[in-house]
């Protein structure tokens, strides 16, 4: 199966949070290759990853990363595919700095931001997945599913309230 | 052509700001709705329109919201759709209450996060053609020819820096 | 006795915080009933749970949730009742993200917000209490007894002070 | 027609924000009072008010200060009514230090927090008038009234984005 | 010696902060009485604390408290005496909303604000013997011997540095 | 009569502010004198004002500065007296660099801050005044009398919310 | 005379900010070059300008830059020159997530970070040449001069102060 | 070899945070002085050594400080050499302050500062590095290399993901 997604992390300190991007991929069935691509002290890789991600047959690139957190904004500044950006936690700010690296990028250039930390890789994953949905009618409804599976959840969870 | 993106606002204040998105898609010639649809003030709008957004066709929903905005994720709440939140800038805390409220979604639903104010909403366009684009070899044609023009924009300011 | 006041939560891990609005609550000798009701998860359940808030003869809802927490505002938009919020402390922004979520509700749905975590649980109990004594001598005074002996406290603890 | 509500404010310069309350209270046809009690000009004034507001017929207090914002938290810290306080905006930290001021309030003595500025006055008065109508059905019914009719202007507004 | 600063505090809990206030005025030979005085729990008591502050003696009033931190600017409400204000470390905002709380009075009745925590402590102490010092030689020559011995651990430190 | 209180500010920018203080002052018949005194364009003239403050008669300084605001600190730092910091509101950060830069002194050399702008410069004024009032019954009555004057305002004040 | 400092920015809309850079280093006499370099819309070109910055002869580069600002750290990923980055404010946050995204780089690729907008921008230049300056006796002399000169107006500005 | 860099910090228990700055210069073979120099406890030690910077042959200074670090500043204001700033985590606001307190100086004073914590400790020493390396062929040519491992570093990492 051809790989559509990309998840690549600017730091193998990362791997902790992108994991959980990667967890979902596997769950869904989405192939995926994962990389340590670091803006600062791998930029040519990382210009070298995001120009060949098309040609490559890449759908949809996930990148992580932390503090000034450039990765997500330079690749999406050299390739057209969707950029999806996590805000790794950071040490002394709590991520509000990768949040705002991220997030607020210049017109012409989006980053789709997800949440900081854990909950944002997964909903990378998901959001992935989701965009290739919108072409793969089978996905869709392995995420429908899902979602079922998780309201199922909530809904036999009131017991736990003791 | 078929609708493919729906681009909806809390409010028609945010119109000044989801404007611009709108601005792209027709830069573009992507057909999109447009629609006000209040996660407060009409929630059972929100729900239906968000529900029957597969149905009709939608590839993408682009949702703009300012303070405690709740639109982009309850949207994504109620259907497998990709959803960009847009934060509208706030008129107190400067669209960080927006911001955060769209983007610190929890694990399982994804909002795919731009920056606050114009510029988002700018990305917000892009990035739903991005998607689109994952499927469209004419649109991602589109969207080199466009990010080509605006190097060359740059590349000729030079002159402009006095 | 009629259940009077709905506690929800948007999922099990909110309960630690959530217990100290119950604990007030039984205290008090006011019924109510506990539930975990998700925005993101279940929202159909929270709508539902909403609308029949009053017909079901609740008088007040206790929400409380963490990160993008659109709990108590969505609840707020599809019930009259009064409807207090309590931001959960969330695991990066320390609730900061959950108290503006809730809080910044735009003019025509209030929610009565209360303090970050646990002393907000313990004052949404409260606060519930007190709305219900605007109606309800015997509770006023109860409250007015609690109030008393919490003053005592105060006055007998300079000795701790070692 | 006794007064149900007390408006109160830490200076006259809130008035710009606090009418937006009363513009509620009138629309609703709540009988209420309005007046300047400030926490730190007039702190026995504060008291007196607080102690006596039970007696007077009250039964809802709003408060709105800004900055350090003591007098919603100590007119609640002197009556078992519920207080609601509205964050007034500030000169130079936009009503972030009022909100704090506000709505962080320990465990024993709770304030109903609304947004800052104009929407939480807004709120403030509907959010008194839903306190009311847990007891009043024929003012639930306006509230409910009102909601229909701001869905209305929201379901007409679709040809306002232009 | 009759005592001349008052040290309050709004809880027991703040006494592991307000502890360090206590020990800088030990250390100086600075007559001080200590007590939990609530500004939320026990208003009358602080009330009467502050009124009767110059008549008892008092010549400056130290008053830590955390979150909505109301204790020291009420006090300052109800006496002419100097008020330093420590903010206390909070669980949640990290004694942000405390400084904010206490710090930004509006004009007309000021907090002397120290810094957040055990150094806010330590410092409201030493503020309190330089005010006293003001018209107490022998207290600044103290002041003075005191600074001069933290210089000449500062001196020796360097070999500490490995 | 003697100069009892130094105004010093970091640039004549701070004058707007700081004629706040000196109002005051000269309201309350306090002799001051006022000077530009930059911490990091006349650091040494900074120290030598600081140092020589005691022997010319200075009771206490206030001092005003914004953003990286060091001359309250340091001027503490080369007196024993009693030193008011006054955050200037910035351009950038609206005065929250100047707070932060004032108040979070290590243990060991307090700054009194007050709040950021011209209510905090004010309360510089009166706090100057209430520190001297220690040992001045006059100046104390005089405080009385203007803290009755200020309630009496705030009395007469409710005619005018319409 | 060879140009030592390349003055970079991401936008011809950084130039008002920008431009205070340049009239030091126009004063100092020090001989640059500027140019709109942006990260995300010519991220080639920038790669080139850095690499290429040793051979043709550069000592110092500066660079400015807003929002999600990674032009300052792409550069200095790719070169060892030092490279000062300014936060140019930003419509929304005012250059907080300028700074954030500058300034907190990760170990190993340093930048060196000035003041949000104009003072920065003065600052860089100044910084420049102090860099400069450590191999250039006569531009540290001139550099001294001209903080002899700054502090003449100080001393002399005493009398503006009405 | 004669001391090139002077590392200074405000207290020993910012040595934890600084022995990373010296790491990176014992590393590249630069020789440099370390020593506790505080602003506030050794106010004339800092002048002393500032002034005598440039005469004992220093060429940059490395100061790092937390809370209302006013080392790097107060140092930049009396010397001409580079000076690179540390911002030390502080206890409560994670650095925040620190960094605040750092970087926004005023236009005239440049401090070149560096992200909060190990991170930016670190990078004042490479910084450092790279401003010798201006006129210094071998240095330069050590950091490249240095910059070369660390991206092989990178490159052999992605066996780590696991």
């Amino acid at each position: 199966m051809a790989i559509q997604v990309g998840v690549i992390m600017g730091s193998t300190s990362d791997w902790e949070t992108m994991k959980h991007a990667c967890a979902i991929l596997d769950e869904l069935g989405i192939a995926y290759e994962k990389r340590v691509v670091s803006a600062h002290r791998t930029p040519d890789l990382m210009f070298q990853y995001a120009e060949t991600a098309v040609e490559r047959g890449l759908k949809v690139i996930i990148a992580g990363a932390g503090g000034a957190a450039h990765l997500p904004g330079m690749v999406a500044a050299k390739t057209e595919l969707p950029v999806i950006g996590v805000p790794v936690k950071s040490s002394n700010l709590n991520g509000l700095d990768s949040l705002l690296s991220i997030v607020q990028m210049p017109g012409g250039v989006p980053v789709a931001t997800v949440a900081i930390g854990t909950a944002g890789a997964v909903n990378a994953g998901l959001l992935a997945a989701q965009i290739l949905a919108t072409n793969d009618a089978e996905l869709l409804a392995k995420l429908r599913r899902r979602r079922a599976a998780t309201r199922e959840q909530v809904l036999a969870s009131a017991s736990e309230l003791v």
